[in-house]
Parts: structure tokens; C-alpha cells; sequence
């Protein structure tokens, strides 16, 4: 297990309905020195790429993005969620559908923020069907950016979106995959290619 | 002139209704760079207190108060906002009014996350009206927990909230405190004691 499974595994708790709860170090209250080495993994897992900006989603990404941020001297721009279209200027807009509120979004990026010049790294805390990555990768093909790599904290292994962003042949790390969980026991699988 | 005061003359943007648009480097796309500076003036501004906790609001403040917490080496928690309450457990409780999109939210922090041993360091992007962090330290005393210092990258000095927050006794340190802007010119005068 890497730093990150063995973290999940002690203070990450099960629940019903396929709920895996990190907040007590990842989306609600936040352990920095594990940010910091979140930040270190995917620096060295995209050591390759060219990467001058990283693109996040507002709340529980902007954290980690800002941390690992860090470790790639780069500045850091967060998608920001709006029911309308409430900032000056012109905006790319994704729709997005959240998974946990049921709801329909408008993600929104100024379009100062993002252009053809840019190759971004995305980074977010969770993937599970992958709608709020979708609309982030439309978002940088709108502006004609690129794709460099998807860094993603806790891959929810058993629900598509992995799947499918790797079918559509983007670099996508997962520092760990969860693979299938039991409320009743607590038990939490992890994938090891 | 310090190093924020600098930046948010060359780069801040003055728009009617004394809005002052930083979204180049504050809160929309962030300089990380800048964010390690401001943590490492916060640190030196709060030295002598005793701080195990940094408390800020999603989703702006999120960026700023991580990047603080590592010149601290303490854990972030992040207030969340909410319509209603939806996250299980017991959570504390406050309302917020936002000056921006003109509606109460609720603002609330999970019980797990804050207690009587906290000696909590509040961080956010704005103090305008102030009624952001009226919440945020509300949820503080009802955690019976101790507000040790405030710590506002920008404040507002020509609205209210600064001036009532110092009246209440609290060790508030704002890196830039505006005193006047001017959307004719693009001028911004900060003020100096």
C-alpha cells in the first residue's frame, strides 16, 4: 500500500451506498503535510509532461491543487460552480451534473484564465462517474488548451469515469483506486495493476 | 508599500461600486508563490500565539488558508456553505449573508472538527461587511473552542466589518486594508497607521 492507501485505510470510513467519507483529512478538514506529499507523487508521476497551469473545481479540489501547485511552480485556476452566469467578462461554460447534490451545475472559467498557450494539469480529490472531470476537460479544450495529465486523488474504481477518460487516451493518474468497499466490515479493496 | 500592496496596485482592477477585481491572483486564478508569501507574513504576524488549527470558508479562502497552514504546520478546515443541512452528523451552525449574490446561506463546520482544545487561527480573501467571519467565529464559540487571531489578505477599510471585529477585542491583521478606490483613475489608496 502507498502513503495514500495506508491513510485511507485508517481514518477513511465505509458507509452505506458505496460512501467512502475522507473528511477528516481530505474535503472538510484538511491534513497539509499529506497535501504536500499528494503534491510530491504527482510531480513525480507527470515529471515528463510540460505543465505552466493547473485547473481545479471549487471547493474540496482547491486545496490540494494549490499544494501541488507548489511542487510544479505554477499558478493555479479553479472552475467555479454557478447556477447562473453571474461573472463579468467571457466565460467557458461546462455543465455538469454532481453526483452527491443531484443537481445540475454551470462550471465556469474566465477565459482570461485559459488559451492555446497552456498545458494544463487537472486536479481534483475524487473520481467517480467522472461528470465534474468531463466538464473540466471541455473547459480546456474550449480554449484550445492542452490536456497534459488528470490527477486524481481517490478513484472510485467500480463507477465508470476512470474508465472511459482512459479509453479517450488522457494520462490519468490515480494516487489510489478504490476497487470495492464493505459498509458492514469496513473493508476497503485497492487496485494494484 | 508591502509586497500585496505592490501586487494588487499593478494587477487589481477597479470596477464601479467600489468593487476591486483581483482575479488574476487572488481568487479565481491564484499565484502560489504569492499565497507562501502571504503565509510566511501571517506567521510572522501571529508568532506569539498559540495555533493548532486554521478555520476559513470555501471556496476562496481554501487556496490561501492551506498554503498559510504549512508556515504553521498545523491542519485547514474549511467552512462549507449550504442551502440546508445535508451532511450527516452533527454539524455547527451559522448564517451568512453574502454581499455578492444577495442571499443568506447557511455556513457549517462538522462537530468532529473543532473542539474546546482548538485555538484557531480564521482566514480568509475578504473582510468587507464582515459577515463571513461573524460566522466563522460564531461557529468557533459555539465549539467552545478559542479564536487566537484573524488573519484577511484584503479588507475593505471604508466598510464596517474590520472596525467591529477590533471593537470586539479580536487580534485582526490585514495584510492590505483599501481605504478609498477610484474607477475613474484606477487609483487605490491603502491605509497606513
Amino acid at each position: 500500500m502507498n502513503f495514500l492507501e495506508e491513510r485511507i485505510t485508517k481514518d477513511g470510513i465505509v458507509k452505506e451506498g458505496n460512501v467512502l467519507k475522507v473528511d477528516s483529512f481530505l474535503n472538510h478538514q484538511m491534513d497539509i503535510q499529506l497535501f504536500d506529499e499528494i503534491g510530491e507523487e504527482f510531480k513525480r508521476r507527470f515529471a515528463n509532461e510540460h505543465i505552466n497551469k493547473i485547473l481545479t473545481i471549487e471547493a474540496s479540489g482547491i486545496g490540494i491543487a494549490c499544494m501541488v501547485a507548489r511542487h510544479f511552480d505554477v499558478p493555479v485556476v479553479f472552475a467555479k460552480k454557478s447556477k447562473s452566469i453571474n461573472i463579468e467578462g467571457e466565460m467557458y461554460v461546462a455543465e455538469v451534473e454532481s453526483f452527491t447534490h443531484k443537481c445540475k451545475n454551470q462550471v465556469i472559467v474566465s477565459k482570461k484564465f485559459l488559451s492555446p498557450d497552456d498545458h494544463v494539469l487537472i486536479i481534483d480529490d475524487f473520481l467517480a462517474n467522472g461528470c465534474a472531470l468531463q466538464g473540466l476537460i471541455s473547459i480546456v479544450n474550449e480554449a484550445g488548451a492542452t490536456v497534459e495529465g488528470i490527477g486524481i486523488v481517490i478513484e472510485k474504481g467500480f463507477q465508470s469515469g476512470g474508465r472511459i477518460i482512459r479509453n479517450l487516451g488522457y494520462h490519468l493518474e490515480s494516487l489510489a483506486i478504490v476497487d470495492s468497499m464493505d459498509a458492514a466490515t469496513g473493508t476497503i479493496t485497492f487496485r494494484h495493476e
